[in-house]
């Protein structure tokens, strides 16, 4: 099915048995890696995103770093509402900022649709070229933001905390919203896919605010959505990944959803989750990305913790339960890399399973 | 027991019969209040906590203004670290600042210890006058921040996203997090002792933070305090309310801690969460905030849901699942509370309960 040197990862995210939990990073190409701030210093963050063989370069430096089991393309997932036409400006400190946020009927008319291999060309060479850099050596993962969570950005326009604005939009002009967010769901859809297409070998829905949301409200604004998505996604075997952070509710409808992997945040406990979803999916997460502040001991109690709460036999795969943090020691994170291989050997070591 | 008019409150929190569901409004006693911004506008924030007249005043409006069955005093969780000795700054549109956060043994060591009736003798006068000018209409609420709460300002110092500083303790210094969260506990017991001994009938613990630590952090660093906290707080019958936003996790143990009603937050299903507690403490919530923002028509709507999923019984107190946020028009709260009264008495009027 593929040419893997090291297809642990993917075969944790079908369940299949490995003879180690696989581990990535999520946000693993950043700024806690000086290899990262060196090139970051030449070009500003979008260009970055925007030359594939810049985007391709960080995607890989944290393979040679850190030997993680897989590589997940360097980018944002603010890309899609800018090939929609939205002007996207990235302000040092302060975030992302949409000059001309989507409030009204008359904003929805003036975004376009896009065709990835046009207006995301750029992504799709930067999956090739790293693709070919890569060299078999792990798989690629793609990604995109949920519908839902372009949707916050896409109405609130820059960082909020109360979401005032898209949570006015559903109380007051729902079906503006439904609107929004079914023509999301097919252009993510159709970017996955061509990512897919184009050499990924996973890819994850990033539901970055799904957690600010009632259980009711999840299920239609959200989850709704991302089940849209699933289903239209070209894909032969590639697994789909959804993180849907703060959501502690609804795994069985991820599942039944067509999820293969669920990203779980710290605040879950993975024994827990995995008696809901009774091994229908993979699991992915969760260590509390703050334990990597703690001294290496420290950190190694907190992986065997985790590697614990998911127990034995396979569909586990290690990250953190969010993005890796600016200022991480790059040493502390060879160190978790270190210590899930090792130690994750005896929870698939049992011949019982 | 008590010589209240409107005692609706105090029976839910201890899950005796009542004809309807109460209500209150955590941060009723607010900016989008106009009569509370044009107090405000004579007065810094610290300036009208700590002047007793000022804060019974803005404490009693929204008894008037809203018609709500219990008041809050108007305070903030600061003071109790201000009273430490820790030099407490306002800045408006940045939020609170401690210039010397606590990082180190030695700082720890300059933190005093404090007797409320003289530090915060202003607290507690503000208590003996808005019980005095609310002539028994609905019981007072007294609150505090939960100890690990507190911890998190004293040691950040000001808003952070990812608790850097905090979380480095945890991992890095737990004895010395251990010891500033019992000197906290103790503290904060004896405060709201003595806010229930000047007069108010029940307190809250605001956990605002516990939902940033894991399930095995929560127990280890915040709950346990809460617990400490509980068990040192002398009171008669007043209730204790606990409120760990973001908490989805461990409700039996909060439960078997002693607290008599547990507050949720929006994303939280009361039906869940009322199986699991088994009716041995009343719930308080917990309607998005957001909701709010819409008309009338849908914050009925949504009232109901959330009246529907505590069901049939007594033990519900109804509230947002945040604090009001500081846009929203008085008239919508208005009429969330019309509502919520008119339409909670068929919950309480079944002979079969």
């Amino acid at each position: 099915m593929n040419n893997l040197k090291n297809d642990i990862f993917i075969k944790a995210c079908k369940r299949l048995p490995t003879e180690r939990t696989p581990i990535w990073i999520m946000r693993q190409a950043g700024r806690y890696l000086p290899e990262y701030r060196a090139i970051r210093e030449k070009y500003d963050f979008l260009t970055m995103c925007k030359t594939p063989e810049v985007a391709a370069e960080v995607t890989i430096q944290p393979i040679d770093i850190l030997d993680v089991d897989a590589a997940i393309l360097f980018s944002d997932i603010l890309v899609v509402p800018e090939a929609m036409g939205m002007k996207l400006e990235m302000h040092e400190g302060k975030g992302p900022i949409f000059e001309n946020p989507i409030r009204s009927e008359s904003d929805f008319n003036k975004l376009k649709s896009f065709d990835p291999s046009n207006e995301l060309k750029y992504v799709l060479d930067a999956v090739k070229i790293t693709k070919r850099e890569l060299n078999n050596r792990v798989p690629l993962i793609g990604f995109s933001g949920s519908p839902w969570t372009l949707l916050c950005y896409m109405v609130e326009g820059k960082g909020t905390k109360d979401f005032a604005n898209v949570k006015k939009m559903l109380y007051t002009a729902p079906s503006l919203a439904h609107k929004i967010l079914s023509k999301l769901s097919n252009l993510i859809a159709e970017y996955l896919s061509a990512k897919i297409e184009n050499g990924c070998d996973a890819v994850q829905i990033f539901d970055t605010w799904g957690g600010i949301l009632s259980q009711s409200d999840y299920l239609e604004f959200d989850l709704q959505y991302i089940h849209q998505t699933i289903q239209l996604v070209k894909r032969t075997s590639e697994p789909i990944i959804v993180f849907s952070k703060g959501v502690h509710h609804n795994f069985d409808k991820i599942v039944s959803f067509g999820a293969d992997v669920i990203g779980l945040d710290w605040t879950l406990n993975l024994t827990d989750v995995r008696r809901v979803v009774e091994d229908k999916v993979a699991l992915q997460g969760n260590l509390d990305p703050t334990v990597l502040y703690a001294n290496q001991e420290k950190i190694k109690i907190e992986a065997i913790k985790v590697l614990e709460s998911y127990g034995y036999g396979n569909g586990h795969i290690f990250n953190l339960g969010h993005g890796i943090l600016p200022n991480i020691e790059p040493e502390n994170v060879k160190a978790l890399v270190r210590i899930v291989k090792e130690e994750s050997k005896k929870f698939h070591s049992r011949k019982d399973l």
